[in-house]
């Protein structure tokens, strides 16, 4: 699974760009980039003169508008409309939160399923919000205008802070749209994007999460797959379903082999342009200790969940989450592991370093390289307490972080906008204080847990005698202090969070709460590391900066930026793969389904819903159900529609094969590829095992569904 | 589960005894020691007046002696003679190798169970031998002859080593029996133990796993419980049964609440008077890093295991062993983190040392806390190098380990006995080859993926670019060279293993087997560490022997030593206890299973085996099934018998309960129960649902099976 989920989804590995590779070191490719289906492009600087000479396609504005209008932002994923009336396409893993909050001890619509016959029956998804991205404008000059030359890092990183607050607050003040401004090109590039926002989304369909993850961890980032890994909601305004002018045109008879598709979405984080001393980093210090981390917490909620069938219900989300995130993290330390490939990559960066030193007016960067192996170092130095302190790793808790939100809402709204924490910008409170505010099961057993190993993992960390470990501990257990805390906590309560926050600091302090309490034995120090921390990625990304503005002269052609959770078009083609000697064919098929449950003799997470046992017979065995393409995608595609050429959608992202993690360091064309499901599986489904006619109906554009 | 099996079952942790806290520190006990069922007793040296003033009951030399030639030690754990024609009990669990390596993918019968109708269907065990002990004998003074009083630690220990030896050796060669001098006391004693050898082995009879380990992890440590974890062989003597003159007799009707009842086996190790230092070391770096690497191995091995039923088959007994083991050490870190637990132990120390310093007769000793803590910085320095490369965590494969048992044989053997590596020793020669020869499946997927993944964990913890690292990596992915050395090697035949180790160095340096090779590379290094670790461990170990002898001084009366995997004898009362506010009763019943499959909905692991669903209606459902008591248990009882005043067999250990893991620090009467299953049980589900009347007939004494 490859959605942008809080936890599980970001990439973080910087590679150089193959363009790169391919400009300095060509003898490494077998095919030069102008035949790669490599990219993931901004919509203001597509690759036109590529699409046109390697497949003979011509982008158009209108095209491109129409796509971008058509596509959706849904928490740190992505989704697509695809009916005039407002119905929302994306995953049934980026739904889940929405899907597990919903459900109680009598409907649990996670596991069972959801389908909403009338528009009565559409249930709103407290805390979801979805985002269209209206236009984009650039800010680069204003932005660099704020850093003055003899500022130090973290002087420059304020006043860049304060700045784009500034042009955030104008922006919604003037347009009354979400705004952001998003750094590209490591900071070579500013933008402010302006977002039509849509705060009343509600459930309208979903599949039973057995079917959505057919084959469950075990296959995940596997292929061949047979997922109907889709969900589908409704955006509303003013109490009725909105009314949009671009939506996606169904293509009943999907992609054929060898086609041309686009993907249009949210890829999360690619760093193709680590250093060196960045991919050492990762490989010696972050990737063991996340490993470690998330393997420590999918222990504990496995045997948690094992213990009965309401902890499995209450656990899914997290477990889920951590699973795919280990999975991923196993596979990109593989690669970190794998000297040939690291061999290549540390070559073009040696490349580019003897380019840059050779040419006079690149002089001044030549330091880049060292200023970020510097920061690197004080960050491998306090990134441990960052994490346990700052991350979550020591306090893994929601009654923790509302605490902590509430604690710091108190002191930080007081101050001007430009000084506060990042996200306590007023541009961003709306959504913050949308996520307090909105109602969401607080299970107590699983919170203690949680937090009582989080605070064993703190103690460890720290060291059991640090005095920071011994002031939180209070001189009892990590268990007996995890149950204190959570007893003493009213914040799973919306209403009293709601209640602290608007009452401010007084409220705050006065509360007694055992959670804020706790999130301010810590804060202090919490907040020290992090302003330890964020000055050094600044100052790398700066860094960045420079070896982009290198790279750029040295290359003297325009590229893609890495991904930044931002609107971004890829490309490939639809085919299959070889693997071990096999030829793995570009789709599957219901039947193919079936035949793997069988051959798995039906065992979880092998088995069929109740609904696909007995409406098998009605379903034509031969409909394609998933397929792969060579787009270049990331964590944060999920959900992302693949269309055609006349821009139809003919399927929508929900994975990568396990050979496409390497895509954190480099982009490969030979077996990675991207994993969906297909555009006739989902009629299929709906009219045939769902009993959801009028749905189908609505998304083939046969009028209204009733 | 609390077998002592290889990787998962010393619970090495040592704490003051309950007697030194009560002589000292009486206060912090509600009742006194002499009231307490605490103690895992030498059978020389029993508690005849405890169990006289408390229970009335006087022990007899006839008793302890049939007692002492009933129990068997099988493995790490224990097992007991229960017919007079060599029918042995144990656990499942303590019998899962056996039945794994007797499974083929035809016949899983460590899945489906196994029933061996007549003699001829008895399947003999390869690798599996048992002991009786049948004498012993005091030898503590020529081993302290052995050691002069200038000698260095380390000279010290390769002193006791040879002269150790020697008695093996010279006991051996005069008596024909298995002999081994074992420390006891922490060294304060040296026993020759003699054990008559069982080599032919056969499995006679075994549940379903489902059934063994009913509500598997979840319910593992927990109580109430369902599990029919049993497992019978007979021993052969010339390919006939064994005639065995002691043997326990079956009570039928098993034990009655607040009955006395006794415990017979081998606890692993027990190390009650562990110094503040060393429970600090526990606490901050024994525990947290094995538990990294039990999480680690856990979440690996699952995601294997899901991938298809096969697999699952396949990592079955490692997977068990992990999963056991991880909640274990997870139990103990939650004592050593609780500061009240260890503040009580910590006193106690202290009152110790007050006591020494205050006895002109101890002077010598008082340093003995400073020597512990001093050695115990040097073990923390080097634990890591040693875990890796010494213990197995950084080459984590069976191939691996033939490779360097044969390149240590080879090196080892043309050496004086004593001063070869432990395991190379001649007393221990016939159990090693015995080991090394025994067929075994060996499954290059599982290796490649375990090697992979440990040598992962070594790049981690040694450095990616220590040059030790980079000699084992050789330019490759932890991935490749794991492929590689097990595609190159072909130990996997015994044929071949044994033909390498009689043909000695030369053989071993010119087979060009890729693990052997591997082993070699890693060889010095691994030598140095355990060098480095091995004077430390046996200063720690004079240390104690030191405050043992403090200890005896000040108290002034017999106690039990540590377990040491020997022979003791352990006593309790059968009683439930209280929990949360609520009574859970002393046993349950066939019928509370029913309930418990029925309210789990029967997902795994809560179904029921076929049989025991089709034969439901025959069984009675009042048959109490499991039941617990007080008596003092650690890892490694796992199969001992549970007997009356009478000697009557009346169940078998196999687990205790989550409370009880804290028993690792001090023995607690309050909620630590051990759990074992009944004896009616077993005749009723032998006689209704396993058909197996004939074996339960034998178990009964009524005549032999057929």
């Amino acid at each position: 699974m490859i959605a942008a989920l809080p936890l599980n989804c970001r990439f973080p590995i910087k590679v150089p760009s193959l363009r790169i590779a391919t400009a300095l070191v060509s003898v490494l490719l077998a095919a030069g980039w102008g035949q790669a289906d490599e990219g993931i492009w901004l919509y203001n600087n597509p690759p036109r003169a590529l699409l046109r000479e390697k497949y003979g396609f011509e982008l158009t504005e209108p095209w491109l508008e129409h796509l971008q209008l058509s596509s959706v932002r849904m928490g740190g994923a992505s989704a697509e409309f695809v009916s005039e009336e407002g119905l929302v396409l994306s995953n049934h893993h980026v739904g889940s939160r929405s899907l597990q909050r919903l459900s109680t001890r009598e409907h649990n619509y996670l596991h069972d399923g959801f389908y909403a016959r009338t528009r009565a029956e559409e249930k709103q998804c407290p805390g979801l919000e979805i985002n269209v991205l209206v236009n984009t404008e650039d800010v680069t000059a204003r932005v660099n205008a704020a850093v003055k030359p003899d500022m130090s890092d973290e002087a420059a990183f304020q006043a860049r802070r304060a700045v784009m607050a500034a042009i955030e607050k104008e922006s919604l003040d003037q347009t009354g749209l979400r705004s952001e401004v998003v750094t590209l090109y490591q900071g070579g590039q500013y933008h402010l994007y302006r977002f039509k926002k849509y705060t009343d989304v509600r459930l309208v369909f979903a599949p039973e999460e057995q079917m959505a993850f057919y084959g469950g961890d075990p296959d995940n980032f596997e292929y061949p797959r047979f997922d109907l890994d889709i969900c589908l909601f409704r955006a509303y305004e003013n109490g009725q379903p909105a009314r949009v002018t671009h939506y996606l045109k169904w293509s009943a008879s999907g992609p054929a082999e060898n086609e041309l598709v686009f993907v249009s979405g949210h890829p999360g984080r690619t760093d193709r342009l680590r250093t060196a001393a960045e991919l050492d980093y990762l490989r010696d210090v972050e990737y063991p200790r996340t490993l470690q981390r998330l393997k420590r917490q999918e222990v504990l909620l496995s045997a948690y969940s094992a213990r009965s069938e309401e902890n499995g219900r209450r656990a899914r989300n997290d477990l889920f989450g951590v699973r795919n995130s280990r999975k991923a993290r196993d596979g990109g330390l593989a690669g970190l592991l794998d000297s040939r490939l690291m061999g290549r990559i540390k070559e073009s960066e040696n490349q580019l370093r003897a380019a840059v030193a050779t040419n006079a007016s690149l002089a001044a960067l030549q330091g880049a390289w060292d200023r970020i192996a510097q920061a690197q170092k004080i960050i491998a130095e306090h990134t441990m307490d960052y994490e346990l302190l700052e991350r979550g790793a020591g306090f893994n808790s929601s009654l923790f972080n509302f605490g902590r939100e509430l604690l710091r809402a108190a002191e930080e709204r007081p101050k001007p906008d430009g000084e506060r924490l990042e996200e306590f910008r007023e541009s961003a409170r709306a959504s913050f204080e949308f996520g307090l505010f909105a109602e969401q099961p607080v299970y107590p057993d699983l919170e203690t847990l949680k937090l009582a190993d989080s605070l064993t993992a703190l103690a460890d960390g720290l060291g059991y005698n640090h005095p920071l470990a011994q002031k939180i501990l209070d001189g009892k257990s990590p268990r007996q202090r995890a149950s204190e805390a959570v007893r003493g906590s009213k914040l799973a309560s919306a209403a009293i969070r709601r209640q602290l926050y608007q009452g401010g600091r007084q409220a705050v302090s006065q509360a007694g709460d055992s959670m804020i309490e706790l999130a301010r034995l810590v804060d202090a120090d919490a907040r020290a590391v992090r302003k330890m921390i964020e000055p050094q990625r600044e100052a790398i990304r700066q860094a960045h900066a420079q070896l982009g503005k290198a790279r750029y002269v040295i290359e003297g052609a325009s590229h893609y930026p890495d991904a930044t959770s931002t609107l971004r078009l890829a490309f490939g083609t639809v085919k299959g793969y070889e693997e071990d000697g096999r030829q793995i064919p570009f789709e599957t098929t219901f039947a193919g389904l079936y035949h793997r449950a069988a051959e798995q003799k039906y065992r979880p997470p092998f088995d069929l819903p109740e609904r696909w046992v007995t409406n098998r017979k009605k379903l034509n065995p031969a409909t394609p159900f998933n397929f792969v393409c060579t787009a270049d995608i990331i964590g944060g595609n999920s959900g992302s529609p693949v269309v055609n050429r006349k821009g139809e959608f003919v399927g929508i992202i929900f994975d990568g094969n396990i050979q496409s993690l390497v895509a954190e360091f480099i982009y490969t064309e030979e077996q990675a590829r991207a994993v969906s499901v297909h555009s006739s599986a989902i009629i299929e489904a709906l009219q045939k095992v769902y009993e959801a006619r009028p749905l189908a109906d609505e998304l083939l554009g046969k009028g209204r569904s009733k």
